[in-house]
């Protein structure tokens, strides 16, 4: 029997740093994510968009050719690592779709080396050096879920971890564990003051959405100081990488500044457990949450 | 100039016990929320249901007796204090609408006396000790706001905490601050193992409707071991009563087993700076939630 015939399964994230060099990136992420694999890991989770520095700091056409299509580079490396160790990945990858069209995408490969479909991030942020919108359209699968050999799992992608809806609509599917590869930190004037409550505010969301719907919570940071152009301040990735249960308990959680395999074991039974005596789910009004599909109500 | 005119005003929650007598919980409650309003409140909260102990902790026909009319003793009472005091109150009442409709209802008092409006428990729970769904019809008025002469205010009712979408629907409605009166605690028996976890998922879930929404949340529990089924364990109400700002930082928060007045500073402006710089608000896809309103998604 296998841990998951036994409603069980181990997690691992990886929380890397990324250098400027794409496959010094992806030949790391390779071998970080055989090690998981070696410790235990049958589904790994890298950080967003892993296989660069965080171009998104500037606008700059030249930045696409970055991008990689799907199949491409990554998925074909990780669907070797896929087969070689009989895991799952969840690989986030900047999709070139189209010329034009491109995404901030995770592809799900799963053990043995299928892949399992592509989630494309839904919601995209713009601010002073995460000027997203710029790069990716907004994705157009809409939230979604993988049943992987060994458990079935959503993924969404950093900016959408603020947004109760998408880990709803994604735990409505029946996902077991809500990933969030991710890339956030903090700009470095504001570390001092503000730090402390930016990082709470993003650990305290991703832990509700494990509260509201009875999932396991599993988000992968990036760490490091990357600061691409010169006359701007740069961007500290606050790291923090962490696996929370269905009450939102905290499972395993990483440092602010080190590579990390974080593991975690996935129990259906807790699930079924914190459901039956956390009954969230039966009592939701749904006759009652039309607006919600509003910008704003105007009153 | 008033302090709401200049964007900023004080909010208070009340954290009580509640005794058998319901008259006695009435005088206390006034003198609290005078007490409350010298201290420079200018809204006040009162918990869940304050007018008795926790009735529902059994099925029985004959405690609906407990329930008042809206205008009632309630409302009466607090009518007269929002006048004498020139503050605004929410004031949670076991509201008798009709001849076997019940609701768990909160009223909203302006100052001056003037009743605004009923917001209705729409989320009614229905678990051991908790026999709510006996009790309280659910309620059909939606999720609403109240302009009170010093802001726009939404409240909510317990059960409700654990709903994203709720509290989502009151701030899209343009609620500055999110009132929760509450009456939620442990079992006895669970208390030394799932307490801690228990009581911080409570704290997470609603420092989180702050976060995703740039909203207030002020929540206002009740205090004291009732035991009203002898051949029952009883509750022991966890107070710890709180206030976070719109990042979800704790401003403010009470004992788990004293009777406390807590006060805190709402200010426009900072609602304005948090949206501004974390603006979840504008990027939601409203194109793609749907979903949410179907109980579950089978797939």
């Amino acid at each position: 029997m296998t841990k998951s015939e036994n409603g069980k399964y181990t997690i691992g994230l990886l929380q890397l740093a990324s250098s400027p060099d794409v496959n010094d990136n992806l030949k790391k992420a390779v071998s970080w994510t055989e090690k998981a694999a070696k410790e235990g890991a049958q589904i790994v989770c890298l950080p967003e968009l892993y296989r660069s520095q965080y171009f998104c700091q500037k606008e700059d056409s030249k930045l696409f050719d970055l991008a990689e299509t799907i199949p491409g580079t990554s998925t074909e490396a990780f669907q070797k690592t896929a087969e070689d160790f009989n895991i799952s990945v969840i690989i986030p990858v900047f999709e070139k779709r189209a010329a034009g069209v491109y995404h901030n995408s995770a592809v799900v490969i799963d053990a043995g080396g299928e892949i399992l479909g592509i989630y494309r991030k839904m919601h995209i942020p713009d601010d002073p050096a995460y000027y997203e919108k710029y790069y990716f359209a907004p994705g157009d699968v809409g939230f979604r879920t993988f049943k992987t050999r060994f458990g079935k799992i959503g993924t969404l992608i950093c900016w959408d971890q603020w947004y109760p809806e998408g880990a709803r609509l994604t735990a409505l599917r029946g996902a077991e564990v809500l990933f969030y590869p991710t890339a956030i930190g903090w700009h470095p004037k504001e570390k001092e003051r503000y730090g402390k409550a930016q990082k709470e505010s993003w650990i305290t969301i991703q832990r509700s959405h494990a509260v509201a719907n009875g999932v396991y919570v599993a988000s992968a940071n990036r760490i490091g100081f990357e600061k691409p152009v010169p006359e701007q301040d740069g961007i500290i990735f606050w790291g923090s990488s962490f696996i929370c249960d269905p009450q939102g308990v905290v499972l395993s959680q990483a440092s602010e500044d080190k590579e990390e395999i974080l593991l975690a074991e996935v129990n259906l039974d807790h699930i079924e457990n914190i459901r039956r005596n956390w009954p969230f789910l039966r009592d939701r009004r749904i006759d009652a949450y039309d607006g919600i599909a509003k910008r704003f109500l105007d009153e």
